[in-house]
């Protein structure tokens, strides 16, 4: 089952990475960018009996690994 | 316009970060894992006249900064 993961940062956290994105796309003549939040993505190919059981291990995934739960949300999709 | 940017490796290319993830929730006793592949996403708020223009907006972005095209893909989706 292919699956993709996608993890954000919560509301409040700073992300001085997508700050630094947004500058240089203003340098770079890209206008209209008003803010830039930069996540990550996992594309997972998981074996599970059914999607109950992969969004099970997905989560622990997320929960024991892919996810600062602190400071970050995930999402998973099962295609 | 909220949007979202997923930046994935193209399909050859060596993934030695998804592979060391995949590795690690094997030893974490995650089951059925048989693949992970790591990518980026950016949530970008863009101004834009209409969803054409914020979309020629964000092609450019990619163009420019946020991808590789010689290793990665992007797909963009505006809400």
């Amino acid at each position: 089952m292919k699956a993709r993961v996608i993890v954000t940062l919560k509301g409040g956290v700073l992300d001085p990475q997508g700050k630094a994105i947004e500058g240089a796309l203003k340098s770079l003549g890209v206008d209209g960018v008003a803010s830039v939040r930069q996540g990550k993505v996992f594309d997972i190919e998981i074996e599970a009996a059914d999607r109950e059981a992969a969004q099970h291990r997905l989560s622990a995934a997320c929960e024991k690994l892919l996810t600062n739960t602190i400071v970050e949300n995930y999402s998973v999709e099962i295609a």
